[in-house]
C-alpha cells in the first residue's frame, strides 16, 4: 500500500510517499481501508519537529481520517466489514478522566497516523461516523471536533441562553460557533478579517466583532451583555488574549484554554480579576471516545455539516500541506483519497 | 383594591371577590399592579384543601402573576418604577440548594398570592420577564416555566443529540418540549389525546407516541433510539408510569420526578433495573431564581412564546378556574386583568 | 487446575468441584494463580438462577477475588509477573458512564469466575491491590467495596460534616460505613441487632440506632441532625424503607438505591415529599475501574482494613456458601486457597 | 460606641479611634455586640489603599468579626437575643453562583467593617458559629477558613486517598490543610521555613517540603505520588509557582488560584502542558453563606480548632496591624474585645 512518511528528520521535505505492506489486523483490531483524511495544524508541529524532538523515523503522520472496515480480527465486537469509521485522537482514552496514558496514544505521533492507504486499529480506538457526512466532512472531526465539543458541551456545558466568545475562525472555532449554536447558545465571534467574518455570520454567528477594529473586544462583549459578561469563553489565541478573556466574562464564568496561535506563553497573566470574579480556566486536551460519540448523536440528529474548505487528492499531500501553512483556508484542508 | 380570597373554607365555592387596602412597600418591597395571572393545577390542589389543610383564612391563591412595579420601598436596587415583574415561587428559595424554608415562602399558599389587583413582595422575590411576551405568556413562567427548566436544564443538563421523553401536554410538559428543543434535543412526546399529539407536533416534537395505541411506549422509545434508550425522561404522570420510564432511559439515564396527575404512590415500583442501569430520579421542586433569570435569558434570546390555551379577565376567575378543572385545555389558563 | 463448577442446573447441589486446563492468556490477557475470593449474596443468586435463568452451564460462579499474576500475554504492559490483583466486577466499564455492555461482562455471571485455581483476564479489568491487605481483605473489594465507594464518594460526594445513614450491617454497609468515615461524615446505622449494632460502633459509627426499638427511625434522624435531616442514605434495604429514607432526608438530599434484602417492589412509594424536598434517588451498579483505583488509593493511605467475617479454604467452598445463606455473617465471607 | 475608622486618607496613621452612636438594627437587621475580630492581609490592602483607591471616609475596617446579637429589628426571623454570629465576607453572596453584586457587599471595604464595639447587619448576612471555639477562634473563620472550604471542599471536591499541595503557612494555608485532612485527603506543604514546617506537620501535614532545600518541588511531588502527581494544589503564592504548580498536578488536577504573595502577574504562564494534562484552573473568592454553614458543620463535629497565633485587646488595634504586617505569625492575628 502507499503511505506517505516522514524519513530520516523533519520538515515537509521530508515527507515522502512509500510503500508498505498491508497490515494485518490481531485481535480486536480492524483493517481500515482509509478514505480521507483532514489535517490540523498540530499535523504541521509533528512534522516540523516541534512535538516530538526524540521521534524514531518513518512516521505516517496524521492524526484525523476516516475509512471503512475491510477486515476484522478475531473478537472485534464493536464493528463489521463495510462501517465506516474514523480512529479516535488519543486510541488510550475511552471515556472518564484523562491519565498519562493520552499521550503516548496520540495518533499522527507518536503513533503512525492516517496518511495511509491502510490503517490498522483497536476496536476501541474507533467510532462510526454520521451517515449524512461526505468522507472529507467526517474526516474533520477527530481533532478539531472532539476538542470544541469537549469545551462547548462536555466541560463547558453550554446551555440555552449562554452567551459564547468564540476567538478566530479556525478548525476548533468553527466547531465551536456550530456547537454552541446547536445547544441554544448566543455567539460572538472575533476575528482580524473583515472577509472571515462575513463568512462566519452565513454559520449563524449572533455577533462579529473585529478585534482590528475593536482592540477592546473584551469591553464590546461586556456592552453586547448588558454588562453581565459572557458565560464563556473559548481561548484559541492564548498568550496574547487571556487577560481581556477574563476581562470579557461574567462573575462565574469559564474560559477553555485551547489555542496556540500566538505564541505559548502568557507574558503577564494578571490573577486578580480572575479571582474576584471566581473564573474557571479549563485547560482542554481534544477529548475521549465518549465525546466523540455524543458528539456524532448530537451532528447526525441535526444534520450538521462541518466547513470543508478544499479538498485535494492523495498524490497532492504535500501541496495540501503546504496550502495550511499559509493560513488562508476558512474551513478544514482535506486529502480524499 | 379587588382581591378573590378564600374564605372560611375550602373549595371554589368559598373563593369570593373582596376588598382590601392597597398594601404599603415597607424597606426594599415592591408594589406591584397586577397585570395577569396564569392557573396551576397546584392552585386548585391549595383552593380544595389539599397542600393546606389547616390553612388560615382568608387566602389570596394563585401562584403565578406579572404585573408592574407600582412603587417601591426603601433600599430598593434591584428594581425602579415600570419595570415588569414576576414573582418567584418561592419567595425564599434565591439560588443554591433547597432548605426547608423553601416551602414556607410559596405564593398562593401558605403565603397570599397574585389574584389582586396589587401585591407587595420582597425585592429579592422577583425577576424582569422578557420583553417580547405577553402578559399572559409571561404570567405562565414562575411555575410550569421553571419546573420545566430545573428539569431540562438546570438538573438535567440536556444537550444538543440527547434523547428526551416528555409525558403529556400540561403546561409542564410544553415547556419542557420546548426547552429541550432549544437545547438541540430530540423529543419524543407521549399523549392519550390524538388531538394533542398533533398540536404538540407543531410545537416541534420529533416524535409522538400514543401510550393508547402503543402502551408498550418504552419499548417504543427503545426503538427510536436504536436500543440505546432515552437520556431523560420527564416523569410527569407518576404512580403508573415510573417503571416504565425506567425501561425507557438507557444506562446512566435521569428521570425527573414531577408529575401527580395519576396519584400519588407508585404501587410496584421495581428497583433492580433502577440499580442495573445506575438510572438516576431526581425529584423536581419548581427551582430558584438563579434557574428563572437563566430561563428567561434563553425565553428572551429566542423569542420563545408560551402556549397559552384561553384567557379569562379578571371578573371571569372562578370561571377559569372551572375550565381548568375540566382539563381539556392545551398550554396555560391565564387572567388577564 | 481446580475449579467449582454449576453443572446442568441450579442450586448448591450443582455447584461441583471439577477439573479443567490451566488457561493460556492472549494478547493483553494474564493469568492469575487465585489465592482468596469473597462471597457476595449475588453468587447465592446466580447460582440459584435469580440472575441468568437462561445460563449455558457450567459456569464458574463467584465475582470477586484476588491472586498473582502467573503469566502475561503479548503487549500487556499494565501488569508484571507477581504482581497481586484483582478483577473488576464489570470487565467492560473501565471509566465514565455506564453502556449496555457492562452487563455483558460481569465475572461470576454470565462471564465465568474466580472460584478455581486460575483465571484468565483482559489486563484493562484488573487493578493493583493494596499492599497491606491480606489475601482475604483484598478479596472483599471488587463488588461490596466499590458499590459503597460510588455510592458514597463518587456519585455521593460526601464530605467531611455530612450525615449519612447506612442502613444494616451487611458487605456495602460496613464499607459504606467506613468510607463515609474516612470522608469525614458524621454517620448513623440502622441495624435489627444489637450485637451488630455493638461490633458497628467500634468501627465508629457515631449514632446506632434499632429499627426495632425505633421502628419511626426517621424522626431519629431528623432529631439526631436538628431537624435538618441527613445529606445522604444508603438504601441497603429496599422496598420496606424508602418512603422513610426520603422521609429521614434533608431538603435537597441524596438516597443511594442499592439492596435487595427486603424484596425487589416498592409497594407504596410515595411520590410527594421526593419532589417537594428535591430527593436524588442514584441507582448504584458496583462500579467502574476508575472507581476502583481511587478507593484503592483511599484504602492504601489510611491502611483501612475490610472486615472479614471467617474464612474457609477451596476445598470448604460449599461450606462457605451454605454459611453466607444463615445471614448471620458480620463483614465478609471468604475463601482463601 | 468606640470604632476604629481610616480617616481622611490610607495608612495604618490614619486609622484612629472614634465614637459613633450605637446603630439601630432596621427590619430583618440585627445589632452585633462584637466580641473578637481577626485580622486579614486584605484588610491591610484596604487600609493602604490598594483595593480602593476613590474609598469615601471613614471607613470602619476589618472583615472579619464574631459577636453576640444584642437587639434584632422587625422581622428578623433567623437569630436570638444571645446568639453568636458571624458576619459573612460578602453581605450580598447567600449561595449559588456568584454575581457581580458580590463585589458591592465585602464588609470592611467598601462597606463598613467589624472592628467596632457594635455592628448591625441584615440576618442574611450571618451565620452562627460553632459552639466549641473561643472568640478569637470563630473571628477567623469568614475570609481565610471559608476560601479554604470553596477551594478545597465546594470547588475542589476533595475526597479520601487525593493528594493535596499547600502552598505556605498563612491563614488560608492552614485551614486548607486542616480541612483537607478532615475529608481523608494527603497533603504536601510547601513553605521556605523550616520552623513552620515543623509546626505545620503537629497539624497533621503528612509530607512537608521546603522549597528553599528543593526548589524543584514539582518533582518531589511527583516522586511522592509516584509518578501520577498531585490531585489538587492550592496556589497561594502565585505569580511565581503557577507553572510548578500545573507541573506538579495529575492529568486531569485541579488548581485553585487564590493568593497574592508574591505578587499579582504571572510573568510566563505556559499553556501547553495546562492543555495536555487537562488542568483546571479555578479563581476562588472566598465564598457564600451556604458554603459557610456547610463548613461550620465540620468543624463542629469534628471539633476542629483554627490556629490563633496572638491575640491583641480593642485598644491594641494598631498594635495587631503592625505585628500582623511582619509576616512572622504563624496561624491567625486576632483582637478581642
Amino acid at each position: 500500500m502507499k503511505v506517505f512518511e516522514l524519513q530520516n528528520g523533519f520538515g515537509l521535505d521530508r515527507l515522502v510517499m512509500a510503500e508498505r505492506p498491508i497490515p494485518v489486523p490481531g485481535p480486536r483490531e480492524v483493517l481500515i481501508k482509509m478514505r480521507a483524511v483532514s489535517l490540523n495544524s498540530r499535523d504541521l508541529g509533528v512534522i516540523g519537529g516541534f512535538y516530538y524532538p526524540d521521534m524514531k523515523f518513518p512516521l505516517i503522520p496524521v492524526s484525523d481520517g476516516v475509512g471503512e472496515v475491510a477486515a476484522v480480527g478475531e473478537q472485534v465486537a464493536r464493528f463489521r466489514m463495510g462501517d465506516r469509521v474514523s480512529g479516535t485522537f488519543s486510541q488510550r482514552w475511552i471515556s472518564g478522566e484523562p491519565t498519562k496514558e493520552w499521550l503516548d496514544g496520540l495518533l499522527g505521533g507518536p503513533l503512525d497516523g492516517m496518511l495511509a492507504e491502510y490503517a490498522v486499529l483497536h476496536e476501541d480506538g474507533l467510532v462510526r461516523v454520521p451517515e449524512h457526512l461526505t468522507d472529507a466532512e467526517a474526516a474533520c472531526l477527530p481533532c478539531a471536533g472532539v476538542t470544541a465539543w469537549q469545551a462547548v458541551v462536555a466541560e463547558g456545558r453550554v446551555k440555552a441562553g449562554d452567551t459564547v466568545v468564540v476567538q478566530g475562525t479556525g478548525g476548533v472555532a468553527l466547531f465551536a460557533l456550530q456547537f454552541a449554536k446547536l445547544n441554544g447558545a448566543r455567539v460572538i465571534v472575533l476575528s482580524g478579517s473583515e472577509d472571515k467574518l462575513e463568512r462566519v455570520s452565513r454559520l449563524g454567528a449572533d455577533h462579529l466583532v473585529s478585534y482590528r477594529a475593536t482592540p477592546d473586544w473584551d469591553e464590546e462583549v461586556q456592552r453586547l451583555t448588558n454588562g453581565r459578561g459572557a458565560d464563556h469563553v473559548l481561548e484559541l489565541v492564548g498568550a496574547a488574549t487571556l487577560n481581556r478573556s477574563v476581562a470579557a466574562c461574567r462573575f462565574g464564568g469559564q474560559i477553555s484554554l485551547i489555542g496556540l496561535l500566538s505564541g505559548h506563553e502568557v507574558e503577564n497573566f494578571r490573577l486578580v480579576p480572575t479571582f474576584q470574579k471566581r473564573i474557571r480556566l479549563q485547560g482542554i486536551n481534544v477529548g475521549n471516545r465518549e465525546m466523540f460519540e455524543a458528539m456524532n448523536r448530537a451532528i447526525a440528529f441535526h444534520r450538521l455539516r462541518p466547513v470543508v474548505d478544499r479538498t485535494f487528492s492523495f498524490e497532492q499531500s504535500l501541496e495540501a500541506f503546504r496550502y495550511l501553512e499559509k493560513g488562508t483556508h476558512f474551513g478544514k484542508v482535506c486529502i480524499v483519497f
